[in-house]
């Protein structure tokens, strides 16, 4: 199984995709930039749905479906949004096929041309704000709290799987307000939601912050992000979280009639994260064995491997073992019993060793007499022997335990990762001998921006929202500046 | 709420319109053909799709993801498939767009045409069997039983809200197996699971059966149905299932090795259920009061009341009640405590009853000195006192006894609906000034099927699996007939 699988060290690039792969999460279609997301790679995406879907609606939201399709002319409503979108994107010109009079299969038909062309919608603001211009009336029709599950397509030149895909699939929040400090609110929630997940399912710490001017979101007046560090020093945006001011209600005429009698425009907010979060995912945990996943994503927790030799000593394991499987069922544990006479139990290990599968259990005849069963964790690869008395309850805080340890040494890489620059000197040092996170004082403009990102591939990841202030020099231009920003090369 | 609401007898078409309308279920959006799904109307979805998801897992399938483009090509391999599906669909040819050098908008760009069009999948078949060419090697890899839950475009010239639409939601189930037994045990075990979802989930009874060869999916070599039947007597395909052969595996390519060594042609099956399924459950059971959700697909189960004149009465029936809503959570029930001052009992009452909520309790003042509340229940829209005392369990059967009764009556409907015809005349009669379904001989040929349509706009809307053999004579040939097939009128 993991043959043929480079080492991190190696070619960490090489490593990621080989184990996307090898690890049957996803591939690439016949379909250029868009993927199959295989079955053990959707179970986890499933899982993080699931997750997220009840974040959202402990925070008051409801779910709903726009078209897949958006008239080219809504595009052009939001100026900036615009130039965001508007550009790279699957066009829908014609509505029929037909028979190639030369008989040569089928040939796309002349007289089915749309009279005006439809995108596949790259992101969904300006459908869904033409649809709550008449959704929205009174006051008493605020606040109005909706997402999306869908797929999207953006037409991505260089693509990598789950990284960057043509097509993927994500959820997108559309909020509707009264005001604008509600819907700042919202966004700022929306962001806690984001952090909350990524660090207590995924296990991996994110800085919160607000994007500069240059990395906004195309027509928001601010855009939050969470920011996540992967083991080969890159950062990546992990998800986002739009305040949208009045742009789209005034670009689509959606006006509520106020309290006071007054017309006035909605505040608006977007907040997504896609799956792209696989690849953050992977990233941040996994090693040159394989996958690790987090118990809390990982679609089997528990694997039961029995070691026999004859059939009547797999029915011993097998009945010693079924009660324990039904109780660790109860405590809503997803658990494997694998008893393949197909496969040895060596292959097996390999085999869930590398799906990162986080705690495997093996038990023999020996273990029967003993009355104990083999423990291995998936993300130490320690191995021990435990009682098989109250072992369920064990087994629960051993899957807690490894929660816990993959987010305390993604922290503890984090923390080691970043760094301070105070000189031009220091951050490409930093940057080329070391990566992670730099934070180094900037003079706020986006020319200076540019020039950095020109001269080092590096782009300002967020201005943190717990940033101090702390008078200081622009590591480029040695203007004033009075907090730092954080820079990282970036995925 | 219910005002400008027309009544079944009146106008079934426009009643039904109205009702999705007005019961904020769905609406069309700007792009032709394409719904928005509200709120309301995919709270209902989602619970269809947790229902059939799980059904789906414990019959042993996974979930995985497929791209939403086909490359035009793929849709000439299977022969009969390309008649079907690649004839009105959306066709992607580019893939930029551009700002027009004349400053109206954005354009097209020319120099941005793709090679080969993309066509936006109207049903997955042909990416799928592509893709798993590379998944399928040897007798090892069998059975693959895969779903998929995606959207899905055709272009439908006539479009209505969730019956017909250009875009719809929907699940296609995936399977290849080693033999054609096992593949077709499949298609008649996702059959079952549609009958199943449909009688005690939508409390909608089916009929199932096979379709006539003209009616066949595009592709299959035998098409399962269910068949359900709505208030207005016609007919209402619900869920299809398809043995497939060796079709598209011959298309395809898609061989194994099997355990003797040899390389052999992969059976297929595929399966289906759309958001058409919530036109069926809405034209099912509703009547002219509004919706009538059957209560294990209600997004809110039980909404309650309070009848207070001051802060002081609705704080007291808030103490009383809020034990009450807890313990109903508890049992897994939705409950929903509209205490807003804004609206009146009454309207209150109206809305709930609209929207179909199963059983609205009202609790005043008088009930919390006697001990009682007041519950109404929507399928009969009977209102009973109960005593307080154990009134969770009280409304737990209740719930189960307003589910059985809604499949009950619907059953009843069906019964009384079903008519046999033994000549041209009383079928056209029965057509006529009845409606429903027809039992009827057919003489087994196309040809007669199509004129049968053609003079009645009636269709075979299945031959019955458990069809008796008995001696007839068509009733349009008088040809002879070993056993009589289903007509209806249809959606």
């Amino acid at each position: 199984m993991a043959k043929d699988f480079s080492s991190r060290s190696e070619n960490y690039s090489q490593w990621y995709n080989d184990l996307v792969i090898k690890a049957d999460l996803a591939e690439n279609s016949a379909v250029r930039g868009c993927m199959v997301i295989k079955p053990y790679g959707y179970a986890i995406w499933e899982k993080m749905q699931a997750a997220l879907d009840k974040m959202f609606k402990d925070t008051g939201h409801v779910n709903a479906y726009f078209p897949i399709f958006i008239p080219k002319s809504f595009f052009s409503k939001e100026a900036s949004h615009v130039e965001g979108f508007a550009k790279e994107c699957a066009v829908v010109t014609h509505y029929r096929l037909k028979n190639d009079p030369d008989g040569k299969g089928i040939i796309v038909d002349e007289n089915a041309k749309l009279e005006e062309e439809l995108i596949v919608r790259p992101t969904s603001e300006t459908i869904i704000w033409d649809t709550y211009r008449n959704w929205i009336k009174s006051y008493r029709d605020l606040p109005l709290l909706i997402n999306q599950w869908a797929n999207v397509v953006r037409w991505e030149m260089r693509t990598r799987l789950f990284l960057r895909t043509a097509e993927f699939l994500w959820q997108e929040g559309h909020t509707a307000h009264a005001t604008a400090e509600e819907a700042i609110q919202e966004t700022e929630r929306m962001l806690d939601v984001y952090a909350d997940f990524a660090e207590n399912w995924m296990a991996v710490p994110v800085l919160k912050g607000v994007k500069s001017p240059n990395e906004r979101f195309a027509g928001a007046v601010e855009t939050y992000c969470i920011e996540a560090l992967m083991q080969d020093g890159k950062a990546l945006q992990a998800g986002t979280s739009h305040f949208l001011g009045q742009n789209f209600a005034k670009a689509f005429e959606v006006q509520y009639l106020s309290k006071e009698n007054k017309l006035e425009y909605v505040w608006a907010t977007s907040w997504g994260v896609s799956t792209r979060l696989m690849g953050a995912l992977i990233m941040a945990h996994s090693d040159d064995n394989g996958l690790v996943i987090p118990p809390r994503l990982a679609p089997t927790q528990v694997v039961i491997i029995p070691i026999y030799k004859n059939d009547e000593q797999l029915k011993a394991i097998t009945d010693k073992i079924t009660p324990i499987i039904n109780n660790l069922k109860a405590k809503g544990i997803s658990v494997k019993y694998d008893d393949r006479d197909t496969q040895k139990p060596g292959w097996k290990f390999n085999e869930y060793e590398f799906k990162g599968v986080p705690v495997r259990l093996a038990i023999g005849p020996r273990d029967l007499e003993n009355g104990t069963v083999e423990v291995s964790r998936r993300d130490t690869l320690e191995k021990s022997v435990y009682q098989l008395l109250d072992i369920e309850t064990k087994i629960e805080h051993l899957l807690h335990s490894i929660q816990e340890n993959l987010y305390q040494k993604a922290l503890d890489f984090r923390e080691n990762m970043t760094s301070k620059a105070d000189t031009w000197e220091e951050f490409v040092d930093l940057l080329d001998n070391k990566g992670g996170f730099i934070y180094a004082h900037w003079d706020g403009t986006p020319e200076t921006e540019q020039r950095i990102k020109e001269e080092t591939k590096a782009t300002i990841r967020c201005i943190p929202l717990n940033a101090k202030q702390e008078e200081g020099k622009c590591i480029l231009t040695g203007k004033p500046s009075n907090k730092r920003v954080v820079f990282a090369r970036a995925y």
